[in-house]
């Protein structure tokens, strides 16, 4: 039997401690900072019964139950984001069994649900960061997530769990502080960024940039670049589900000629689902945020942030976790063969490793939506 | 022995004949209009000898040899579109042979490389028609075609080929004037628009709407919406070449770091060869042209279009006809899929057809780039 979980409200943390700002892998440091959390579950005597869950992309620290305000985000916790978007997975009886584990999700640094980012209070003026945030690599959200583990008084995590790009960050936790692991849970991810990735994440910074409402990312207090953050979301939609799931979706979607932008006349329901997805969006998300993941995502480098030779020396610091890879059959954003080259590589260093394949016409969204995918393999290797 | 074609001239015809407009699929007439059309080879005394030749997308009526000058494109008539774009493929000796065939190639109705469309002058305002320009169907560009057959005084077509969406327009010249046609060669086509494509299509859309110059199509005369045009161009471009290819071009790129819209530095040399490749092309093509011909595309319909019941009643009409479908197993923009749905409806109809599949790394562009994987099957049924 499972039960749901029920109000969780969201934390904040504020690192204020000058003598140990956050190092930044471009450079500079960033010496104040504020994580948004949540936890699930209760931690045991000796901390051991941890599980640190990195959100996707556009995701939230709000990944189990219900949170109806988070204060002080400026209207982006809207109601697709109240809903805890991996409750299916997380709860008493779910495969992050609450009953037996404590979950930790934070808000990625540089995001837009309360942790600190370009739409936050730059500190030295007193006006939003804007433009003037400093540059993130994958790593620094990593460093900032462990910083928050220090506080938390937890040493050592039972597992770290990420899907998508969270599974970059997942990779480089077990990269970067190996003894503070034991299982580790990538789900259609890859080691690398691939050619098609860069191409469709280019096009989304150059849609963004090319508002001109952006205004170089110095856009706070006046219009927001709306049009072009809804461009960039329905790119990267598309890779999200499998082209049938998306031919499905649209079937029901009530159907408008109305030119959404100019001279144009919309014929297909896809349309307007797309452009539903974009304008949904918007209404959640800060196009800096969006910008800085992206250009994370595209500098991301598990080698050099994992500060390793190579993948062999990178993942032989691995030997003593333990794996579960997950593929997505239909998975057009991660193909299964990016999990294959990331499964080699760990056989090549002799790490543990069970990788399972599950079927789905979901596409990569699968993740999200399909619990009773995932579960099963989940619970077996959480044990405990 | 092939021999290339040396300088070719465009020809233009101004239809002015006010009792006989040509009347347009969803409304409307345009009384006067311009084609823009290229000849090589020469008839033979019946005129029996004539292969009209369809572009695709952003082609132009210069198919062979080189042509220095187009007068009235406002600049862009450049380099690139100088060399004719199907020049390995037509001429003396080469699979469509211009000791044998005489090659029509004209300019898509709605185009920019001299025939009308919405940049040209709208005789009753004195000024470009832009947004006024007449909505356009696959079928008006085929029925302008046919237009341009009477005048040259050919009644029967030897054959009939066109790739991309040139191959939905060599479907639709088969269906509509089934009397006027004896080969049909699709090339890397379907029988309809995917919802890939659909999806693709819509963001070209509105990224071309979305820049504010775009101005609704009323830009002639002031700043071009060239940031819009050049993503709706990035956003295709991507399904013209394998991810192979891209990689490949990719890495003879001159690397550049500086961020070519706003505050996003470049990383990969793909983002430079994109990025180059948005510049090259809104030197040399109109973006309401480029909207006008993605509507088409959006709306094509080849059964209704065709004037049909369903696709067998349209097939059955094509038994006279010889049809030869080529697939390209890399193409990522018109998958073999849909060669096979074309292949399936034709067979139903027992019209007589050859499918041939080219095996390629360089995706859906081999039908520009390699000649030498489509001549063979192209000369055998071409024949004479």
């Amino acid at each position: 039997m499972t039960r749901a979980i029920g109000e969780v409200p969201t934390q904040f943390f504020e690192f204020d401690d000058p003598t140990q700002p956050l190092k930044l892998r471009v450079g500079g440091s960033l010496p104040r900072f504020t994580l948004a959390y949540e936890l699930y579950g209760r931690m045991n005597a000796d901390k051991s019964n941890v599980i640190l869950l990195y959100h996707a992309m556009t995701g939230s620290q709000h990944a189990a139950g219900s949170n109806r305000h988070v204060p002080g985000l400026d209207g982006r916790w809207t109601e697709e984001v109240q809903a805890g978007w991996w409750d299916g997975f997380v709860g008493p009886g779910k495969a992050l069994d609450t009953r037996k584990f404590c979950v930790v999700c934070a808000n990625y640094l540089g995001g837009c649900y309360g942790s600190t980012g370009p739409a936050s209070t730059d500190p030295s003026t007193g006006r939003p960061w804007g433009p003037a945030f400093p540059v993130l690599r994958m790593s620094d959200i990593v460093d900032s997530q462990m910083r928050l583990l220090d506080v938390l008084g937890v040493q050592k995590l039972h597992a770290v769990i990420g899907a998508s790009i969270g599974g970059f960050l997942c990779l480089l936790t077990a990269a970067r502080y190996p003894d503070r692991v034991n299982i580790v849970v990538p789900i259609g991810t890859g080691l690398e960024t691939t050619i098609y990735q860069r191409i469709l994440n280019f096009e989304q910074v150059t849609a963004i940039e090319g508002d001109p409402h952006f205004a170089g990312g110095d856009y706070y207090g006046g219009p927001r670049p709306d049009l072009g953050l809804a461009l960039a979301r329905r790119i990267a939609h598309k890779t999200f589900v499998s082209l049938e799931t998306l031919r499905e979706r649209a079937r029901g979607q009530v159907m408008s000629h109305k030119p959404p932008h100019g001279w144009y006349e919309m014929n297909h329901p896809v349309e307007s689902y797309m452009l539903h997805q974009g304008d949904k969006f918007v209404r959640r998300f800060d196009a800096n945020s969006y910008l800085r993941i992206l250009d994370a995502w595209q500098w991301f480098d598990l080698v050099k942030e994992g500060e390793a030779e190579d993948f062999h020396d990178l993942f032989t610091r691995c030997r003593s976790h333990e794996f579960l890879v997950f593929s997505i059959d239909s998975d057009i954003m991660f193909y299964p063969q990016e999990q294959a080259k990331l499964v080699q590589q760990l056989k090549r260093a002799h790490v543990p490793v069970m990788w399972i394949t599950v079927h789905s016409e979901k596409g990569h969204d699968s993740f999200l939506l399909e619990p009773r995918l995932f579960s099963p393999h989940l619970s077996q290797v959480l044990g405990m």
